[in-house]
């Protein structure tokens, strides 16, 4: 599952990996809140709205941008809001959250970490064989982290598998060293 | 109940207003998350306290702490994130949430917008007639938050009726003067 977080706007998308690079579309749609409401109400609503789309696609995994320190600060303070509540609806059913930076999902996607919206919507359409592009931004930007999550996944499994198996190495290598010491320092005594 | 909301340290308050301007204190803690914990478990384990916090104490309202962009900006997002899951706990109660800037709070406790932590924790400690300072800083603060909110509450009341009688008054103008121009227009024709 991709989310774009947001008050005013939230994008949502469910996609499945397919074999290989391909991911097949599921579902896709954005959750809107009144920016007349107040701030209660609004996160209320979208702590629904993000619960109907765990319910309705049970995602083993959500993939949401990290909220970045640019551009209205007010925004981004209401962004972050937002994604407290959706992380929270994650984590309360014990799902993995994974959050890339926009860059990331660009890079991703189109190969260039500073791909604008008309490139990234064509490739997000092209990639998914969507017979038109998705609508509004917020709904093709959720269909491109959750494709970005599907494509780094794989990466992501195969240097954690290296992490683990580096930090193996060493911690055998601390044993040996200690044992050594130790072989060494009742010879001496 | 006031809260001073944070991912690393949460300082939760309850208070009760008496007469006049006296405040009784009820209860005050901390809940802390590890901030080597991954942002899912932090926001679980957040949404974990204030919920119980909440229903051991039922509190009327809620007064919170306004994200504020200032200072470090990855801890602003963090505690923005922070106040998502507050305020969604108290949404999902229906109570009523107010916020209020450091610099209101400063204001209502201490008459001095920019005081500082040694004289805020002083003027709390007196107000509510404890015996020593509480402890940490986060603690004071939802403390102040609290007694802020008390303090504010007629005012706020008052502005709100005042608000009320003003539009009423408004739309009564409006209706004469539609009432007036309609009879002008009649005459004419």
């Amino acid at each position: 599952m991709g989310i774009d977080p947001g008050l005013t706007r939230c994008g949502f998308s469910v996609v499945q990996a397919g074999r290989g690079r391909s991911v097949i579309p599921v579902a896709v749609g954005v959750a809107r809140t009144p920016s007349t409401d107040d701030l209660t109400a609004r996160l209320l609503g979208l702590s629904k709205a993000v619960n109907e789309w765990m319910d309705d696609y049970q995602p083993d995994v959500v993939a949401i941008e990290r909220v970045f320190e640019r551009g209205n600060v007010s925004t981004v303070i209401h962004t972050a809001h937002a994604v407290g509540v959706l992380v929270l609806a994650a984590a309360e059913r014990g799902l993995d959250v994974q959050m890339y930076t926009p860059s990331e999902v660009k890079k991703a996607i189109s190969g260039n970490g500073r791909a604008d919206k008309k490139q990234m919507t064509a490739m997000i359409t092209r990639i998914l064989g969507l017979s038109e592009a998705p609508k509004p931004a917020d709904a093709a930007d959720a269909l491109a982290l959750a494709v970005c999550h599907c494509w780094r996944a794989p990466m992501l499994a195969r240097q954690a598998a290296v992490a683990e198996q580096q930090a193996k190495q060493l911690a055998k290598q601390k044993e040996m060293i200690a044992a050594a010491r130790a072989n060494a320092l009742a010879k001496e005594s």
